[in-house]
Parts: C-alpha cells; sequence; structure tokens
C-alpha cells in the first residue's frame, strides 16, 4: 500500500483527490491538511464522503508528512514550494497540482505568480507530469510538477500536429472554455451562480496564467518558440473544459485522423474519436480521459481540434493519481478505470 | 459471474445500469436490447462507455435473454409483463425497473396506467424490491419490482415514524422535488433545457403515478391506510430527489433522531445524518445512499423528514443492482461502494 | 417627476430597482450611495444599465438624500433604521426593502436580527408594504416596509383562506423553495455556482428570518395566533420562489378557485390561474406578478396552494416601486407593466 | 399604429416578438397565426403574456394577414416564401426572421436547405436586415430578410476591420456558443435539460447553415471572397451569443479600440466596451445590445473580437422590430429602450 498525504483537502481539487483515493485499491490515506479546519472530520465538510473515511483534517507538518511515500499537494499556488525540499529530504515524493514546479523559467514563473520562488533549484528537476508526453521520466520523479488543466487539453490536442511540424505555429489560436470549478473554492462574487450561471464571457483576456505554461509544453516539443493566442471562456456549469485549436496546415492532404489515431493508440487515458464525432464535456465527467476530435471544416487548409477533459480529473486530480500509479510502478489506470456519469 | 441482459438500453436508467454494471466485478453483461437501435454499439449512443464495453444494441429476444441469469427490464410501463413469464419458464429472474410488478392490486394498476395487465397471476408472487423493508423476501425472488424513484425517497422518510404509530397518518404531507432525469430521455418540449432550467413547478399536481405506489407501502406498513397528500415539483437540475414529510406527531417529546439511527443502523446505503445537518442532493450524485435528517422545527408537534437520493441510482439502477446483489448472495455493495461526484 | 435616492445600489435588489426606476416614466434617480464604491459609475459595475444612467455611486449622506422626496433602502437590515428619523424629519419618505420595519415588536426583532433596535420609536407607524393587504395605508406612509420575498408569496397564498377561517390554522405547513439570488450578492462559498447548481437541498431549517415575519401577517389576518411550520429550500436557478401551503380544511367543499378570483380581482399584480393550471416561476421571470393556483388533490381535505413570484421583483423591487407608486398617486402599474422574459 | 401579424408564433422568436409588441407604444397586434394550436389563447401557451393580450392563434391565411401593415414570419425555413408573394401583393410589408430571403444566390440557398426556393425572383429585392450596414434600403423594403442569430454577432465584430482592409482574409477564425433556445422550440432528444445541461461541445461542424450567410455578408464588406472557418458550440443556458473572432493584422500597430468606437459611434443598438472590459451574455439578456470588445493578447498580431447578443433579441425578435421601426418611420428604438435582465 503507498501511504499518502494530502496537503490542503478543502478545495475542489484536494475534494476529488479524497473521492478517487479511497476507492483506489492499492492506497492508504494517512494525513489531509488544512491550517483552517483542523480537527473536522474530512467528511462532514465534504459529506459524499460519509461512510468512505473517518479522516480529520490536520494541521501540515512536515515532519508527520514524511512518513508518507508521497504528499500531494492541492494548495494555492507558492505553498508546495516551501515544504517540498524537507519532504524530499526525509525520502517522501511530491506531486503538486499547484503551479510551482510548472515552469523551467523562474524569472517567467516570478513574473505570472508575483512572488519569489522558493526553490529555484528543484526546478530543472522537476518533471512535467503530462504522462503522454513524460511517462519515463515521471516514473523515477521525485517532485511531479501536476499540469494544469488547460495546458493539459491543449498539449494533449496540438502534440501531433507539433510533433510533427504540420502547421504554421506561429499563429496557434486556443478558444478554451472552462467549467467554474477551475476557479476553485474560494469565496468570490465572480463565481456566484447568480452571477456565472446564465452568462458567458471571455476572461483573463490580458493573459493567464496558464499561457507561458502552454508556451512551455509547446516550445519544447516544437524546439523552437511557437506564437500562441489564447482566449479562455467560464462555462455556466461546474466540471469540463473544452479547447478549441485553430491553425493553418502547411500540407491540407495529410491524414491527420490517422496520425491521431496512431500517437495516442496506446494511451489508456486518450480518445481519439471516430470520424465525424465530436466530443462533449460530459462524457469525461468525473473521469480522467481525454477525448479528440481532429478535422478540417469544408476541407480547407485550416485543422481544427476539440479536446476535452475535466478540470479536476485529467485536468488534476486524476491525473495525479495517473502519476503516482507511474511513479510507483502501479497499474497506471489503477483506481481510475471508471466511466463518466452521464447525464 | 453473474450473466446479465438489460431490455431497454436506451433510457437514463439503462445507461446508468451499464455504466454501474462495467465497473461491477462478479457481472457479466451479455445483451443489451433496443428494437430501435439495434446493431449500434452501446458505446456510440454513449460515449462515457467508450473503451468500457464493446457489446452491440440487440433485438430484444426472449429465446435469447434466456440464458441469462437475470434480465433487468428499464423499458417503459407495459413491456415487461409481456416477456416476464416466458423467462421465468426459462430460469431467468427478473428486475423491472418500470412499474409493471409494483402494485399488488391490479385494478389499482390498470385504472392508473390505463392499460390492461398482461401477467396479473405474478403480482401476488413479485417482491416489492426495497431491501431496507424487504430484503429476506428478495434473496428467493423471482420476480423484483424496483420501486419508484419517489417511493423509495418517501418510503425511507417515513418508515420509522410510521412502523413505530407516531404521526397522525391520516394527514401526512410529501413534498417532492426531482430533478428533470426522472422524466426520461424522450424528446419532450416539456424537458427541454429552455423549459425546465430556470424554473421551478410543481407538476402532476392531479395524480402522480407514484401516488398510489407510495399508499400501498405505507398502508403497509401501517397495516390499514393512510392518508398521503403528495405534490411533486420540478427542479433544474439532472439528477436528484429531495422529499420533504410532514406529519402531525401524537407524542413531541418522543427523541425521533435515536430512533432513526437505530432503524437504519445496519443499512448499507440510509445514512441518518447528525442533528443540525440537512441532506443535499449533490452528497448522493451518482451514488447509492439515501441520506435523512429528521427534525422538529421550533420544537413544535409537526416532525419534518428530508430525504434525498439520486433518482437514477438509489431511485433506479443502483437500488436494481443492490436488489441483484442480494437475490444471488453477493456482497449488498458490490459494484456500488463509490463516493457520489462532488461538486 | 419623483426624485428619487437609493442607498445601498451594489447587492441584487439595488440592480434590480435600477433596471426598473430607469424604465419608469414619472421618476428622477438622484442618488445612489455605496459606501464602498462612490465614484465609480453604476453602469460600470453593472453594465446591463450602459445607455440608460450615467449616475456614479456617491458617498451615502442623509442631508443630500434629503432633498428626495423618495428613499428606498436596499441595505443589509439594521442599516435603515439609523438613517431613517433624519430623513423623515426633512420630509422624505422611506421605503426600505430590509427588514428593519417589518415586525411591530422590537423584542421579536431583536432577538432575530441580534442588534438592538434603533428607532422603535417609528414601528408602530411604519406600515407593511403588501398592498393587497395594506393599500389604503400605504398611500399616505412615511416609512413603508417593503415585505420579505417569502412573506409576500406566502401572505398573497394563504390569505383567502384565513380570512375566511377556512383552515386549521394551527397546522399550516410552508414548503419554500427559492433561487439563489435570495440570498444576495456577497461572496460566499454556500452559493457559488459549484456549490449551489446540481443541488437541491433545506436551508435554514432551525428557523429562517422571514419566520417572525411571515407569523405577524397571518396572526394579524387570522386575529390569533396561527401555527406555521415553515422549510426552505434552495433551487438552482437565480430568481423565482414556489411556495407549497398545506392546511386541513374545516369543510372540504367550499369552491375555493372562485374565493380566491373573487379576493384577487381587482388586484394588479395577483393572477389567480385558471383550474387546472399550476403556476411555474418563469412566468414571472423579472415581472412583478405573484401567480396563484389553489387545488384539492384527489379532492380530499387538504387545500394546497402554490404560489410564485420573482424574489426580486414582487419580492422585493418591483414591490416597492408598486409602494412608491401607491405612496405618490401614481398609477399603480407605472414602470411595472411588463410581461416576464419566458424562456 | 402600425397593424401586425405573426405567422408561426409558438416558437421562441415568436413568444419574444410577442413579449416586445405587448410592450410597443405604436403597433397593434392583430392576428398569431399557428396551424397546430388555432383557438388557443396565445397566453395559454406563454402564460407570461396573462394580462398583456386577450389574442388567440389562427389559422394562416393569406387574405386575412393582407389587412396588416407589415407581417412577421416566425415560422421554420420555407414557409415563408410560399406567402410572401401575395401577402406583396395585398401591400403588406414582411420581416422573415427565417432564412428564406438570406441568400441572394438561390443555388447557394438550395443546395443549403435541402429544397427548391419558391420565389427566386424576390431575393434580388429583399434587404438583409442588419441596420449597421443596411439601413437606407431597409426603410423602403417590402422584404426585410431579418439575419441569422450567428451573423449578426459575427458581422458586427468583423466589420470595421474588413471595410478597413486590415487583415488577413484569408483565413478568418469565428469560434461561435450559443445558447440552446438557438435551437428552438421543437421536441428534440439532443436539447433536454438532461442532455444540454452540464456540458459544452461543438456542434454543426461540417457547416451551420448560417455559414454561407456568414461569407455572404463579409464577402459583400470586403469586395472579393473571404475565408471562414466556423466552429459552433452548444452552451448550457438559455440565452446567449458569444462569438470570439481571430484574424491576422496587416499593421499590428492601428488603434483598433478608436476604430470601433467610431464606426459605431451613432448606432444605438451598438455598444463598443471600454478597452479591457470584456462582454458577457447576460449584459444583453432580453435586450436589443450587441456590445463588442476588440484586443491584441500581448500585443501580438492577432487580433481578438469578442461580440455578444441575446440570440433572441438583436439575434431575432429584437432586430425583427429595429427593421420595422425603420421600415415605418418610427424612433428605431421604440419598443426596444429597456435595459438587459441581470442578474
Amino acid at each position: 500500500m503507498i501511504s499518502i498525504g494530502i496537503v490542503g483537502g478543502t478545495g475542489y481539487a484536494g475534494v476529488e483527490l479524497l473521492r478517487l483515493l479511497v476507492s483506489h485499491p492499492q492506497v492508504s490515506l494517512k494525513y489531509v491538511t488544512s491550517r483552517s479546519e483542523a480537527g473536522m472530520p474530512v467528511a462532514e465538510m465534504f459529506p459524499n464522503l460519509r461512510g468512505f473515511t473517518d479522516i480529520c483534517f490536520t494541521e501540515p507538518d512536515v515532519k508527520t508528512l514524511g512518513v508518507c511515500d508521497v504528499v500531494f499537494f492541492a494548495t494555492p499556488n507558492g505553498t508546495a514550494m516551501k515544504m517540498v525540499p524537507e519532504l524530499l529530504a526525509q525520502g517522501t515524493r511530491v506531486i503538486d497540482l499547484a503551479a510551482d514546479f510548472r515552469l523551467k523559467d523562474s524569472a517567467e514563473w516570478e513574473s505570472w505568480y508575483g512572488m519569489e520562488h522558493a526553490c529555484k533549484e528543484l526546478l530543472a528537476e522537476a518533471v512535467y507530469g503530462l504522462p503522454e508526453l513524460n511517462r519515463e521520466a515521471i516514473r523515477s520523479a521525485k517532485v511531479v510538477a501536476n499540469p494544469g488543466c488547460y495546458p493539459t487539453a491543449i498539449g494533449l490536442g496540438f502534440l501531433p500536429l507539433i510533433e510533427n511540424a504540420l502547421v504554421d505555429n506561429q499563429h496557434l489560436i486556443v478558444d478554451g472554455k472552462s467549467g467554474v470549478s477551475g476557479a476553485g473554492r474560494g469565496a468570490n462574487v465572480a463565481t456566484l451562480l447568480c452571477e456565472a450561471s446564465e452568462n458567458f464571457k471571455p476572461y483573463a483576456v490580458d493573459g493567464h496564467r496558464h499561457l507561458p505554461e502552454i508556451r512551455e509544453v509547446l516550445n519544447g516539443v516544437a524546439g523552437h518558440a511557437v506564437g500562441v493566442t489564447f482566449v479562455p471562456h467560464l462555462v455556466p456549469m461546474i466540471r469540463g473544459i473544452e479547447t478549441s485549436l485553430y491553425a493553418v496546415l502547411k500540407d491540407p492532404g495529410v491524414d491527420l485522423h490517422a496520425l491521431y489515431l496512431e500517437r495516442y493508440k496506446d494511451e489508456p487515458f486518450v480518445d481519439v474519436l471516430p470520424k465525424g464525432v465530436f466530443p462533449e464535456t460530459r462524457t469525461v465527467r468525473g473521469a480522467n480521459f481525454c477525448r479528440i476530435a481532429v478535422f478540417q471544416p469544408q476541407g480547407g487548409d485550416t485543422v481544427v481540434v476539440s479536446s476535452v477533459i475535466d478540470n479536476l480529473v485529467k485536468g488534476a486530480a486524476g491525473q495525479a493519481i495517473q502519476n503516482m500509479n507511474i511513479m510507483f510502478g502501479l497499474e497506471e489506470t489503477a483506481g481510475l478505470d471508471r466511466p463518466a456519469l452521464l447525464p
């Protein structure tokens, strides 16, 4: 049994980790920390867990957490970086669901996150936890930077095109749409039901924090700096991300559908849809899949890719568990082999 | 492995059965029938099942279905009653998610369902599949009438009060609220998103078909005819039922919370909430639980019970699987031991 | 032109007042105050008002507001009571959308609102602004206590029964359901889209603050203390209240539908529906109507009344304007004569 | 008073016309036709109209309708074209909310709509009713083709860029998002609440019928054939369209915000937002406005335009009334000068 600690269990990524881990056959949940809720049973805050765990929130403490095989951070940005070195020193591996280890360039990180990075020396060593790109490195990683939700959907959508240099990658367009849970569980007027339901809008147009992460992933694949325009939108629903990706093809005649099928044929969580079928976010609700369609409207030279994930699963907690499974040599799908909840 | 057939797999109860059964460790899915969709892969209609089953819809055929250990009917009312006798003759057991076997009184059934009953001779033998009431009879049942969604929530809510003759049961009030999936997957103007979202209304006020079923359950427990007023309402959400039950106490001093805890202490799927905690439908979304609170507002002589279920799970497919588990001597929670999806 | 001030224009009742008043033919909007947003154009916070008003939020100041003919308070409870005496002294009339003047009994008020009442001497004089009950008194009122949303729907639903002493009013049952805007525009985890959508639950079961107000209204009509059980529920939608009222009839043979038609035949904003038709909240969305059905399920001795309003209109801003129209001798429907937004 | 007939009043565009017209100060509603509902009061089908009109649906009859000054068609495609010539012969003017007169090229029309056009001879004469483009022609038009919802949002968004030849218009990208009411009021599984809520997906990817209309509008403005990729998506809400438009600028240094302000400075229903402010669909809910933002993310050479409308108002019924106002010399904003319903 893998022994597990979770730092920051009161947000949506935290409760989703808990939901998935209480049904994982090979783990033992040791600690769930929350400074503000220490002492409260986890199932009192999240009653869907009543009957599944008696664990209570505890104060975060590095020494205590150090007995775990792996610690997940489901914390605000800037928290993990302060605790990770000490955890590593105790032999505990770390999966950070926040952004602290996602960028290799610490100056870029500091400019987007508005704080100094507390352990720059680990950035080179941390592995970006997109299994479809970095599976081998994840196996032995001490620190896994679990990807952001948008970068997961966008990365998986663009990979085959950019790996094969098929498009003008100076003018990549990403029109992203996210359910409201992406904004977290904090009290906030903008995400009240009365503000966000029956409404659709672009947001963070001046620059979403996932933009440098998207760029770094795509630059790495391309081998040079790509040009990306990224406009995220808020969808009046709880879970789900859809990204529509647009690029101009160098050669409109390539069989893109075959290319995508081939690229992802061994991936347990990437599902390239049949020709003529397009993804819906509800087909991945609560599940760890990314479903993708690639098509050329009216047979033109513009390729469109539509990819969907559940932002809390493949975009956060599910991918984190997938990474854990890889790190500890478990079946990659352990605890994640359930269909989406539909309807 | 229990071999399984599903008749009528294209509705919401059908896809929910499929979602739960593909993860059940002790079953083998043999047939899913649909007259209209024969030949189509089930996962083409319900893409959440892609990767979990390759089964295709087939024409319903009693001979073929007769090889199964058990056949679930997730069909419109009036379908099962025509096929069940022949299935029983082949030794196949039946769980009917529709209403064909729910009422003992065939004249009552015919008046509410507007058709002649095709196998009245089985009504006495059929077991009403509310495990918390009829577990022993279910074990050996040939035909289980899986309860309606409202009767499940209402029955579990009222049982301790009526079993103990604690209330004036000539003036029981039931204010029911259901998500829209209770109305099924048929094309229907009234359940379009544009008609049913951002809206709340009573419906079926003249008499919901679950009323005679509620009466029969409660009469059976009371030992005499009770008086029930039942007003159902439509809630702008997909899944979930909440029923608020009101009755006048004969003795306002009884410790009702203790009574409910005791009544359900061995029930794996009934969760009596702590004092001062009230149920939310989302805490059972996708899960087989019924969560219940009992309270006396302002300490008066009126008792209020609030019970919630997921109408597609404890109110349909989940309870049907719970019944199957009981019928075949499996662990009662097999395939159903997962927490609700929250948020 | 009636000159108008609004104190507290940043909440949902405030923006709804603004939406309705910018189209009212006989008013002139002078001041909208907000301590926190002073200086900001109202239309910057509420872009639906772009092009309709250039007014900016200003600091609340009693002297300045005193030039207005009438001041609306759309503030938290406890604000109006501190400013009203000075406004009255300047000859300005007041309509308070909060609860400060709704109860005649100051001790009761203080026990429910947890603060001392700052101007008890005005409670007797203040008029409870339910036009269907108190129209004559409203005409000359200096201070109108605009009713709460639930008390409006419940009061209008029960009036004909209680005025005519037709029911056992010691066991009145009110099952209330409200859209989320009733909880206001404050940052609050419980009303985030991710917490409140796809969910249904009872709330404030221990005692909603509208309960003493409901009691006072019904007691006044009955001429003695009635017994009410009130269980409110939260509906996953923005606007709308439905209340289902249950009572036991003394004489089940009375023609209740005729009674309701007669009671409300001259009321411009109360719509008694035809027999067999039941109300939907969307039919009053954005409009000042209360639509009501009265019926006896299965012809029994239990009467059920279902009434719907838009909690922000007939339950707040619209009723406040209706009161203003009455106070200043305008056409009662001025500025309010528009149909609901459907779908 | 302008006398009005509406053919096909049972859909969402029909009820929206009725909602707006019952409050229009200069019109008289004579006929609302519906073959299937003849005899039923309009307010029985749409109870938001109770108290506003006593009119009943009647059988459609060209002779009778010919007494009206203007007839609106809120019918399925292919209906208006059969009745319009006879109406014109009687001196009645026509505003068609469907697609029959939107394309000048009848072969193109027939290929997209799958039927023969019944009065090709009128296509040249019909005026495309986008007032911001064709106001003068609309004044004297006999037949106005009311634009589609997407073409309205997209046309208004692209006009300033294309009129001034500022972008590479061979690679225009349109990522469209629509509320579900765009799909109409027909019984349809895909638009049930249980299918469309808590879900987001692209649709009609192979070619939405608005594509040829978008092309024709933009080609006309450009003076040559443009290249457009159009991917519409379905948003889980009732009303609202947002279109995100992407193009590569020839000269990234042009002040686009000033250009848009100038282009629309006299337009009563186009609102160019301040720099840094982005549109939300709810700010136009129920109102006839189009709100637009133009921006260059990260100051690059890609311009993004976001425009929002209410698909049933500026995208259908409201724009139709705006056209009527222009045709009959009324104030262009008559009956349309109300703010959106927010929240």
